[in-house]
């Protein structure tokens, strides 16, 4: 067995300390990315089956001249979007699997103006969606019809930040990395992170109580985030900014538009340690996160495995990546430590290592000499996703289920599915989170009847949740049933109808049609 | 200036090591306390000068024999406690400031039983107020007139530990020193901590978003709780354990009763330092704050703050306690480390002091060479509660600041009763939570006038909030305009009607009477 260190030789990439474990060339525009795969395919709902009886509700106006004038008049005419090319790709979600046809993006510059919007359009009984970067994966931020975009990337600033506190207040359409590289500034990180950061805004991020990369360390939103401003369907502005209590995340914009955001930010810490392991069976996985969690506590800061059928699509479909372990295993596991002090953290993290290998769970393990090579262990992790989408067609699941059943789940799939798929289980194992993703020459009603309902049933059974970071949407509106009980869609449908009586606000999306039925 | 090493011998008090840092003596129950103080005076409402204006409200039943015949009926007699004494202690709060005249408290034993009370009482128009520990600080726990009071102390059994996530699930009447008892012996901590850890339930903690001495490290129950099982108005049972979101926090028991709670622990970790520091002014201990952050980063598990005028309260009214320091001081803080590696934890901890004393932040400070004398520090911080409640009358608020504003306000108040009484500051530095307190020979309307609405409105001025942690209940119901915009409060108002149409679940709390008027 080879020592861990200076096993993995720079590959000369530059890194952006700033940017952190991203280096630049992984900061897509998921938005380009589809298109510049020639994946402009005509539209259909590929992700479930139920989503052909999606109706337009009889009960929503149709957008006339009137409306127009209206909103030209409130927000001046070049911030009423018409063009066909940028409705185009408001209109289309990043993986190009869901398209609507709306007729109109609004771009208000300010709270008072998004008000004004959901005043008029709940008097015209104008349905509309609200969208940030357009990042979503279950097609909440999309258009189903023609409902109007209320897209909030004009209202992008930073509007206070407090260095003793940590505290940062800023505008819904900020993006995520621009946050984090004002915060790099004063010596503070985003409590989150994840792939999408270069397009994701941080309103959709708070709205949807998005999950990504650090969960382990910081806790999700709902402990970070300190304070919304929120406009509800009838333009009521709710001021509940600095407060410390967060109201109404997780809404997914159904409830209302989130304008501001207040939001603690944890101090930037100087060592950051990446590890790279082999091992061999599932059960070794889960002793290493045990062990981890105790023997590098207070200094984790990311623990996300893949399986090797995700290893080899990465290794397959981008350039530039390899493996840093020289002989491949069933599993491999990605470690990084966050502290103050570089000589502590390597310290602790190379005992940890050793212990894990004479203890015989980790088969063989690097840890990373610079940045450069900690970037590139990320970039096999979180390139999955980009080698996905040059595979074909793909469905793709996001489950929170206990750590020990998870990788009984791709187990019992892979079975079923045989020869008619591969089957990829990677994810945030710290956090008992699955992606599953399974990979398909073109989509296939056949192959998607065997994983859904499966899936949702089998994830169901194990008290898991089917919408553990990515939401439920459009996708997985009709499904809340398999994730939460009658009563709970029940109160969340009354809460829902109390907001916004007339159900403007992203139509058709988070809760099922019979939720509103009599 | 003397190291800081070895400079407070050891006082021979015992230590458990699995109840965190606090001793034995400190783990009081609250509610004996007040009496053994001979407290018991007649009631009055002193915390406020709004009180006087409740009154019962027509719309609710009064209690008659068939009532009482049909709980008996579904929880046996022995759970039906109609006994005076049993009823006095329930009656009172743990400072003995408010009191109600309930003639009835049930103890449910379980889930069912707790909605088929709600059933009931929801159709006779009864009111209720839930009953954990009674250990709370406004009045929120205990009834305003005759109603009927849900104990749910016969709830105690923990359901399901996985040592894997770390994910707890218990019953809402878990004692949560309990619990930290029982996660002890798993390897794992509860995620908070505070004084009435002896007495107080979890199911309290969560319904009114309790905060303590770990928030700065572990973050707020906003966070660390995955899910809740709670009982509505109506008898339905909401069950949402198990999900990722949480969603009925805070309510303080006014939407629903909470019965079951899911949350995620972290594991216990083996080295813990404490370090008492003195320092001259305000600024200085910003400064220390800001630089903890940085340095300390990951181990950093508590920051608290206290003033002279607080030491000098502890150190006059409880036994067997001393100053550390030798010399007396403005400020005092304790900083608490939690980390895995007691050598790199005891190495951070120095340099940074160190580091402080040469900067002029510091202008003194011992670091705890064991676990009795890091006990005898925090009992410098825990005992101002009960010193002050040896001081004759005290009024005491919990405001949430900015942290560079929190000492002006006590300064300011300070100023403004001159010799009429003692101002003292305290509180969690750390997370902006200041706890301000006034004692003074007996209660005193004119005092009291001068203080209030004279604190809110400074609060409010300074955009902070009246209730950082310790909830709105019965004492700060009318004044929550000063912390919350009208249009929140309209939203919380037609939630609560959504959920509670009659209004029985612990009425006259956290929402303004005015909320509820036509």
């Amino acid at each position: 067995m080879e020592s861990f260190a200076n096993r993995y030789e720079s590959k000369g990439k530059t890194f952006e300390p700033n940017a952190g474990h991203n280096n630049n060339t992984e900061l897509l525009d998921h938005r380009s990315l589809g298109r510049n795969l020639g994946m402009m395919q005509q539209y259909k709902f590929f992700g479930s089956a139920s989503f052909s009886q999606i109706q337009r509700s009889p009960l929503f106006s149709s957008l006339n001249s009137e409306d127009v004038s209206y909103f030209k008049e409130i927000l001046g005419d070049k911030n009423v979007i018409e063009d066909e090319e940028r409705l185009e790709t408001a209109n289309t979600d990043w993986m190009h699997k869901y398209k609507g046809s709306s007729k109109l993006m609004l771009l208000p510059k300010n709270t008072e103006e998004v008000s004004q919007i959901l005043k008029y359009c709940d008097s015209r009984s104008l349905a509309v969606v609200p969208q940030g970067g357009n990042t979503g994966l279950v097609g909440g931020s999309v258009p189903v019809f023609d409902e109007v975009i209320i897209n909030l990337s004009l209202m992008n600033k930073v509007l206070a930040f407090d260095e003793v506190s940590g505290i940062l207040v800023c505008e819904a359409g900020c993006i995520l990395e621009n946050l984090a590289t004002f915060l790099d500034t004063k010596g503070f990180i985003m409590p989150l992170d994840l792939g999408a950061k270069g397009s994701c805004h941080i309103g959709g991020n708070v709205s949807t109580n998005a999950g990504g990369l650090r969960l382990i360390r910081y806790g999700s939103l709902h402990g970070t985030v300190l304070g919304v401003e929120a406009v509800t369907a009838n333009g009521n502005v709710l001021d509940m900014l600095g407060t410390l209590r967060k109201d109404n995340t997780g809404s997914e914009g159904s409830l209302g538009i989130v304008t501001k955001v207040s939001i603690l930010t944890p101090p930037k810490l100087s060592s950051v340690n990446v590890a790279f392991i082999a091992c061999n069976d599932y059960l070794s996985c889960q002793k290493i996160l045990v062990e981890a969690k105790k023997n590098l506590g207070e200094i984790l800061s990311a623990f996300e495995f893949l399986d090797n059928s995700s290893m080899d699509l990465v290794l397959n479909h981008l350039d530039g990546v390899r493996n840093p372990i020289s002989s491949s295993d069933n599993f491999y596991i990605l470690i990084e430590t966050t502290g103050s002090d570089e000589t502590h953290d390597r310290e602790k993290l190379e005992a940890f290592l050793l212990k894990s290998l004479e203890k015989g769970l980790v088969s063989d393990g690097v840890i990373a000499q610079d940045i450069n090579q900690a970037s590139s262990f990320w970039r096999l992790r979180e390139g999955i996703t980009e080698a996905l989408q040059k595979t074909g067609a793909f469905y793709k699941y996001d489950l929170s289920l206990p750590v020990e059943e998870i990788y009984n789940l791709v187990n019992d799939l892979r079975e079923r599915l045989g020869d008619l798929a591969n089957v990829m289980g990677y994810g945030h194992l710290g956090d008992g989170n699955l992606h599953l993703n399974i990979s398909i020459a073109e989509y296939n009603e056949k192959v998607l009847g065997l994983i859904e309902p499966f899936v949702y049933e089998w994830t169901s059974k194990h008290r898991g949740s089917i919408s553990a970071e990515h939401g439920l949407g459009v996708m997985k509106a009709e499904e809340i049933f398999y994730s939460k009980s009658p009563e709970t869609v029940a109160l969340m449908a009354s809460i829902k109808k109390l907001l916004d009586p007339k159900g403007i606000l992203n139509p058709y999306k988070v809760l099922p049609h019979s939720a509103f039925s009599p």
